[in-house]
């Protein structure tokens, strides 16, 4: 991590809230091995998490439910990190807003948190990828080659950091 | 608006939180006409002013500061909604996380107003375009062609809702 | 539009938030005819929708509850706006307070929008205008004259910002 | 308190937040004796200090500041509670919204606290009573026969709840 | 309450938001009889009250979930405050962090309103005391002498302030 | 971490939020070595930055302020995690609370993590460790010993987890 500054972590990887200081943006970095160390992926996790319970505080429209396991998962490629957020309920309506809120929010919070090293950072494509268990059936993204993952999730949603 | 019901509008455009009723899904509509009538669109700019005063409390690492103006705008196309936020600040930090969380949150919005109509529906690349007045200098998106749209706002962020 | 400064619509009528620049206030414009261009009322129809979600954060013993639908209307008259909240649930208490802060949170949000056109403004009579479906029966507010508008919402209440 | 049941006190006046039960509203009891045993004034003078920082959080198009000193005062007549709300600010905009927002939600905490007393209370008159240190100079009130009540305070707002 | 500056009240032992003046800490002073005075167990015990319903905001991993009654209660001794909350629900999960969480925020509302007068004061153990109801079956914190308190509520938890 | 069942971590000790289930609770494990490893103190120190920042809202009388840099770390023992919060702000006032808030939510965090594997948790001694800049100048705790930890942060607070 020699020529990246990650003001979000302290040498130790750790996360910490830092008063702004002058920094110098070098290149790419999202995703880079550097970005596995510390607490980066643990605090969007976090966020994600915290985001799918206050969903309905933020989208104006969408419902208050009781959101059940949330559970946001990260794949790290070369130059991206892709978020994936899975939410169950046992309430009446779905929770896809609840998922895509948790992915979005993630999402944000690994950019903000690495935005010192690269300002170029784009948040891609952010989806519905399946939804159960709802009165219009069955949800699934149609994808070229097949549908690998038929999970049992309720919602599932998809976003990407690219770099 | 004959084949399309968007649950969260009433028969004359005006917002509404509706308890969800069986619904058939029908075909891509986002951005179509029917879309700008009623309220979609202020209630999508409503969300993104108030995410934006409310960025520090979603992204755990974000600093507090106190958002100056705030403006979200839209660009309607045959099959997305591009989104714009510009977001000023005399706070001594930028504000492109506040920018960045009001475009998601307006997405989010429009995407939960449409999905009884199209569940398909994709939010796109979300991604920093201006950034003016801080310390590291003045920031602006790579474009093939030109920076036609040289504003002084502080920082100004797209996002698209595609179908 | 010509002599009045809604600061907080841009031109077309779109809801933006602003820095405070000095104005000049003028006569009464509370439920003009400008009023009914552009936001304000939207804004205000999702600031009540927000605010019946969010009552027991901000009225202390209020419990907790889902809130179902909600519908916020309003009626123009010469000189006032009039402000009726309808608010739905299946939760096992009523939701008048719900209703109530609706009715209220919308009405400050008309007040805020137009301000800056008329300091004099006054938020007058907010009351429960009918609850049906609770342990303690039916309730509808005496009026002169009967009860025309026996509808089978929950909790109905009006409130008036007149100039 | 025999007739009473003022569900949000203990027997000692103490606050309390419980399940709702059964119970018969009884006659007019706003503001009677028995409303100033108890914390019942307490409580919304505390949901009107904390509604008075939360403003921007609820009105859309408020800038959201720092909120200095809040006073909020009650006056009980034989029928009715006036609530009376002064906020100061160091900001640059002036705090008129929080002033009536601490004052809307201490009313409506009254309010709430008291309805299964009495479900006939009304919430009356919300006006800005005077306001100082503004841009745009000092406002008050007209009032028929003059303004015994010239006070230094920045923003103050009062609210009537009747019975 | 001669020698003592509580700035968070009022003469009259009202609440009140103040701004910072400067102060000159006295001697201890927490639960003495000056404490009892005024407003400030009612204004802990609302604040207490309000966490409980906001605990899985603030704790990251904790499961929204519909509060139903909350009672906090203060006993006051000689140089302590003892802090007791009792948190009942209908939901599927306990409620000790609900508890839990009213408690701690009870005691740091105490510790803010007395620090001016007191800077030294310390909140002790905070801990579970009794649950019942769950699926774990009663839970009953082991006491040297015996279970004297046996009551029926579901999670109890209590913690002290000190001086 | 066989006889453990931390249901917050997934077997690769990750976060998440999942459905309670039946469990068995087991033998004191806070702190041990199994605590470590995951996410534990990763979301127990986002769980505190974020509190910090939201002070003003849970603490009724309390001034809000704009959060400058947050550190929240934890030392661990053999039956205990001790958690120590620094806050800074360039505001007027004092941010003890801030620290406090941040300290205590940590901690509540902690038990939260870990109150599957062991019930009889305690949350001990929170109080302020050390206060600098302010009006009332430095404040420094008593400790038998000296004052080994003389830093420069504005305001310390430490807080312990024992079991």
């Amino acid at each position: 991590m020699s020529d990246l500054s990650f003001t979000h972590l302290d040498p130790l990887g750790r996360a910490r809230m830092v008063d702004v200081t002058p920094k110098e943006p070098t290149h790419r970095a999202v995703a880079n091995r550097e970005v596995k160390k510390g607490d980066v992926l643990a605090v969007a996790r976090v966020a994600g998490i915290q985001a799918a319970k206050r969903t309905s505080d933020l989208i104006p429209l969408c419902h208050p439910l009781l959101v059940g396991a949330v559970h946001v998962n990260f794949e790290i490629g070369d130059d991206f990190i892709a978020v994936e957020a899975n939410v169950d309920t046992v309430d009446r309506t779905g929770v896809e807003m609840e998922a895509l809120h948790a992915c979005a929010t993630a999402a944000l919070t690994i950019y903000d948190m690495c935005k010192s090293a690269d300002r170029g950072m784009v948040i891609g494509e952010l989806a519905l990828w399946e939804k159960t268990g709802g009165r219009s059936g069955v949800y699934r993204r149609d994808m070229s080659g097949g549908d690998a993952n038929a999970s049992d999730v309720s919602d599932t949603v998809t976003n990407v950091v690219e770099s």
